[in-house]
């Protein structure tokens, strides 16, 4: 399971590059017309930034999540399967970015990008909640608290993601943002999670 | 061969995505004209999801399946092949019914879909008939019931999905939600096989 | 380095699918120019079932001959490479088939087509003329006789190829058909080896 | 964290293929035509050999440097990130050189590609020196030898590219061919490590 969801995600993160377009030579015919199309394309590079380095923090954090995981049941094979589908997802919303974001219609496409985010961070919350019910389901060293902070983690995103996707009618950059700060915000964490299971191991 | 097959699970599942196209911001320059271009790829979305659910369910299977085979022969070398090669190519009529579902033409491309599950479905058949017919390739502690259990599931897929191609030449719809019925049916009844492993394993 | 070979294998043959069109469903409107569309796109179908099941069978091979190789040295790393570079440009000529293969070109196609496989051929005999010139790289218990059956395997492939190269010229079907004959001896071949490991496992 | 790093390389590396077209059956209806298209297309093929073996010699590196490491922290998963990143975004400047090599601005796309590559060899040494400066995070019987070693080999890349960006804007193939002795280099160099490494082992 954690193999097939590995490659999954590795894969919708290297497709992200193919939204990239590369001009035509026959209409770019000066050096100057090139690098001016290439600098035209910074909505795409944006993008494809925010949803490579938001795809490698979920993969972290999937990763993270199936370490606790020993046996698995149908709830979490589906779980899992719609956390996967919506990552897949995720290129199309990152596309929309990349062509619409300096157009005025760029609060519609970070609406729906911040709004894949929230059904991404509820299937998240899923998959624990269902994994955490049945505690024979998870490895059996984890403490009760550990339990608590990885669903607290996901919880908060809730908010987080609502009102990025509140903001991106009217603001739809500080909408790209709040995901961004957000993205930073669990790497930071994830980072003190390690920390603990280290010191949990060496006593 | 597990690993081999799961990554061509794992990149036609994500390939899937592709079948969405990104709309062109040269013609659409209206917010509401995007939107309504989005609105109207809603046969997309349907075979997308569809195709997603269905080659996971399949990987499921799978990966159940091999499980259970300890050896393996040229006869089941071949028959993984087949399965995987249909289940690569469910990406283009997947695309066919993202692209023809809301035309007449309805019925032809979901017969093909349903055509291209009968033909997994059978090549499934194949793999199971050829692990299970020399028993030295199982796993030595497979039970008779499991083996009969295994291969009953796939042969009732084979007359669901006859009924799901012949209703498919009028009633594409109906075809369709056939084929959901189905795929739930397996996920359910995986959970029961998951179950009875584990029994067998606390004794 | 096995798990990167095999996944470069699994990617270059689910692309293949890739090579197949969605056609229009704004110049095709009716089912039967669908279904004309459809049938057309023959040489698609053949090339695609060819070259999915020449890598398939390339990368049973390939995992067999590394299964022998315990050491590896910058030799095998650089032949290696140029095996999974030749294998994943497979699609290429075979999206030409698919094209033209069906036009008077076709003896130029098949012609770039099996080229191709002469030069993946060598590549093959290349790595294993490298990894058998030291035998403190292969696995230590096997025999001489299995070292000069892949060996000859392997060789005996190049004239068949050279053949078939050589007919594309005027006779390009016969040229895939020995492509195909010659697929089918590997596999069969492949069978007997694996027969040969298993006895001499058991003693 | 290693087997998706791998997947990343896997597919950064197949994608590239997908620079090359295929021409239209309509308008090329000769055979000369066919083989006249081809013959111009000779900057793809130069471009995708040159990126392949890059991302290959890079991911033989990657494996390298990934064995030396026992413990990741969040800096290591960040720097990580950044290869992983740029890895992905080969497939783009090597469209680009492919299609405008054999134009007037060969110097701008050449400039791209070896800046992408000076940026990719920053972020190696990045995770390097994150990895060397925590003793802790190394396995514990790496020589001090060995840490200054692949130090060295990382820090000798960045003026070599460096030439090469320099160099590009003037002479843009003697720029790529800077790049493809470097990648030589360190395929040789590799080796050395490789022989190192066992005689350490045996001792």
């Amino acid at each position: 399971m954690e193999g097939f969801s590995d490659a999954i995600f590795a894969i919708a993160i290297t497709l992200l590059v193919l939204d990239l377009h590369i001009p035509d030579n026959e209409t770019l015919t000066s050096t100057a017309a090139i690098l001016n199309y290439l600098k035209g394309q910074w909505p795409s590079y944006l993008a494809i930034s925010i949803s490579f380095f938001s795809i490698y923090i979920m993969w972290v954090s999937h990763h993270k999540l199936f370490k606790q995981i020993n046996v698995r049941n149908t709830g979490i094979t589906f779980a899992n399967g719609l956390i996967l589908f919506l990552v897949t997802a995720v290129s199309y919303p990152t596309g929309l970015i990349a062509r619409f974001f300096d157009t005025p219609s760029a609060n519609l496409v970070v609406a729906i990008y911040t709004g894949l985010f929230i059904l991404i961070n509820l299937s998240f919350n899923l998959l624990w909640y269902i994994a955490s019910r049945d505690r024979t389901l998870l490895r059996p060293d984890i403490s009760e608290a550990d339990i608590k902070k990885i669903q607290l983690n996901y919880i908060y995103g809730l908010p987080a993601y609502c009102l990025a996707f509140g903001l991106s009618f009217n603001f739809p950059t500080i909408a790209l943002i709040i995901c961004v700060i957000l993205w930073i915000y669990w790497a930071i964490t994830s980072r003190k999670l390690d920390h603990e299971q280290n010191e949990s191991q060496n006593k």
